[in-house]
């Protein structure tokens, strides 16, 4: 038994050798005397091409073979010069395993990306998504290669948290308590005594605060992991549940995070570029015009640099009208991205220092009291694709933006003490993985980069 | 700026050269002339001895330099063959970078394994700890290694969950209903619709359902992720999130299921040893002797094969006396497994063909009615490592079994579908990270090979 990813790896050496595959039906273009199956084993994007002859002794059956039907085929492997595929193979045998019925949903024509959602179970089957989640699987191999080889400790954070004061967004509450009917404690609160763990506890919004506790003991690790939002809006771009990336590293500031960040997106694009030609083919074609260009651009490129400030003041000067009217003290709205990274550095860009009300409460203080030594990473296409910082290091500080943004300290104590014992100037990122795998396939819904994606409303499968 | 790591790489090169380094101190023994710093960067389990002498400008202060403290060290790089260590680093500077006061909890002494959980933010810092999650970030990456090298297609399981009924364990439930007054309909149930997702949502205990659909389009493939279970157990071996390998394979029955958890097992141990041989001799002298012998005999074992049935008739037949009378019909007890892994076989074995009463609904019937087609893999020295089955790919059998159980139908169409839609013979198995982080470190506690753990009433930092 072989698959159709080795035939292609050892096509030189099969010519006219018998072998024996399973695989799924794509189509069945059943001729008189004889017919074509195209099956995909899911070891490839592309289909092979199976001749039958109505020597087959189930010749009549065979002809009747559904779309979505698994088979067992064996036959003569003959290579095909002339022909748009490399190879096919001439049965000798057709079993069919496991039938599809007349009403299979995944049929040879093209169903749209809503409808598949509804059928996120088949849709691997497709092309598109046979393509998005085989480039998902690389893509996440090759963030694991970049900072293995690099020395990283690969840290799992809690998803679990009892911090409520992460204040990266809306969190979702874990419980066991039975919701017909919680218990009360004497003022009529919540019981949380009563609960699992014996107190509140959500789903966490991010691994970086243990990251960092990590990253001072093993001074460079990385989280892999899922990350929950609880956040009730319908957009293209969020999603309740997603994976992130996000690397810490003690003795770092915000250069040398810029550095590993513009590394890691560099080490990957061009590791898959390298991996999967053939969907990367595929996206060019079917799903945005460019990618591959687009792509080999950003491995060559130098990533610009510039502060928020200085990014507000060209987006001032540029003269352009923009609906959202760009300010100091402001975020940068997705036109503007655009502008920095298509229009004026006609590449990424890494905006820096911003303004410390928009940043959150552990990015660290710059010397001019009203910046901190935050940093957005924009793509040309996709906007933005990470945001970083270097951490808040100095106790004082710390305790004092706390303060003032009403963060409770009590839950934090572990947090603080990772500037009371040994601290260092400490930085990281994040990234989120799907806006990756967007940026990477042009594919622009976040839906359909998750296999079973979690919006509000909706928890399929 | 270099790291303990790339010193013990590059030594060859470096006699007499001018190194930098970061790091944190581990011990300073001050002496009245002179006085020596370990310390460590957290890019290598051992330490680096730093001389310092009085003629350095702030010998006094250097003296003072406390445990924990985090400081940038210049000085001369020696080799010191005739020592314990292979070099040590002479200062001509030693600046203290972040302070760490006299009640810094991890002192250079022997701390309690309990102790040290309850500054899990802190305890990577102790030299056990520092290769426990050394080892967890390695194996991690070998898992990874094996499977894509094989091809398989990494998947991404859901985590928030619609289906009830996954059958492997109490469900965390996941809301964002105001539990202090949540929402009744009409007939005082609780309202889900009002919930997030528009229904009840749990974590889930397995990402198995979903990885099925998904090895029905790409054949071979595999979940890493986090998993829960809401079980009120306090044991060494039980925490209620932890990390779980799913792979699922199409076109693959038992036999070949068998092969490829066997070949992983070896694979990560093999490179574990190959990694990382200073902390597996570490493990072996602290925590397990014998521990490297142990792991190098299961590397070149052959796994031995039985069915249930066989094994508990080995067990009947070895007149041991056991706490708990080994049964037909029954689940093997610790001291079963131990028997057999230990003393009778010697070896890792596969135990085969389970009662199906014991087993989940999912697993494949085998045709004397009574067993299924599943297995579990014992070693020797830690029980089960491994669960696996063949899946039942018949749906009349699969829909039966389900009614038996009272499994509702509603939520799993979608997993019935694929029985209806080109189902396939196919087969997967679990492992739990923690299980085999463990087994390769000899650490009794889970709650000792997770970065934070959770379990019941804790949920800390």
């Amino acid at each position: 038994m072989t698959t159709i990813k080795s035939l292609y790896l050892e096509q030189a050496q099969l010519e006219n050798k018998t072998v024996q595959l399973s695989a799924w039906v794509r189509t069945n273009r059943a001729q008189k005397e004889f017919g074509f199956l195209a099956i995909n084993d899911g070891t490839t994007l592309s289909t092979l091409q199976v001749v039958y002859e109505s020597s087959l002794s189930n010749f009549e059956d065979v002809q009747k073979i559904r779309v979505g039907s698994s088979v067992e085929i064996e036959g003569i492997f003959v290579l095909t010069p002339e022909m748009k595929q490399p190879f096919e193979i001439k049965a000798t045998k057709v079993v069919l395993l496991g039938d599809s019925p007349e009403n299979y949903p995944i049929q040879p024509k093209r169903h749209t990306r809503e409808f598949l959602r509804e059928v996120a179970h088949l849709r691997p089957r497709t092309n598109l998504f046979n393509a998005v989640f085989r480039l998902r699987s690389v893509a996440a191999f090759s963030i694991h290669k970049f900072f293995q080889e690099k020395g990283f400790v690969y840290f799992h954070a809690p998803l679990i948290t009892g911090n409520d004061g992460e204040g990266a967004g809306e969190m979702f509450a874990v419980t066991t308590l039975p919701l017909d009917n919680v218990p009360k404690d004497e003022f009529g609160n919540v019981d949380f005594k009563k609960d699992f763990f014996a107190r509140r506890t959500n789903l966490t919004v991010t691994g970086q605060l243990e990251a960092e506790a990590y990253a001072l003991a093993f001074r460079n690790v990385y989280t892999f992991g899922p990350t929950f939002r609880a956040e009730n809006s319908n957009t293209q771009k969020h999603a309740s549940e997603f994976w992130m990336i996000e690397p810490e590293m003690a003795f770092t500031d915000l250069e040398g995070n810029m550095q590993v960040a513009e590394e890691m997106v560099k080490f990957v694009v061009a590791d898959v570029l390298k991996q999967m030609p053939e969907e990367i083919d595929f996206f060019d074609q079917f799903v945005e015009k460019g990618l591959r260009a687009k792509l080999e651009a950003l491995v060559g490129s130098k990533f610009h640099r510039v502060t928020h400030h200085d990014a507000i003041q060209i987006l001032k000067d540029s003269k352009r009208k923009f609906e959202n009217k760009p300010e100091f003290g402001q975020d940068l709205a997705t036109e503007h991205e655009k502008f920095l990274t298509e229009e004026y550095f006609k590449s990424p860009v890494f905006v820096t220092n911003w303004p410390k009300e928009i940043k959150a409460f552990y990015m660290r203080l710059n010397d001019d009291q009203k910046t901190v030594a935050a940093v957005d990473l924009l793509v040309p296409g996709s906007g933005e694709l990470i945001g970083g910082s270097q951490r808040e290091e100095r106790l004082d500080y710390l305790v004092k933006r706390m303060d003032e943004l009403h963060i409770p300290k009590e839950d934090l104590e572990w947090y603080l003490d990772l500037r009371r014992f040994g601290g260092c100037v400490h930085s990281g990122f994040g990234m989120g993985f799907e806006r990756l795998l967007m940026y990477l396939s042009g594919v622009e819904n976040i839906r359909d980069v998750i296999p079973f994606p979690r919006t509000p409303r909706h928890a399929e499968f």
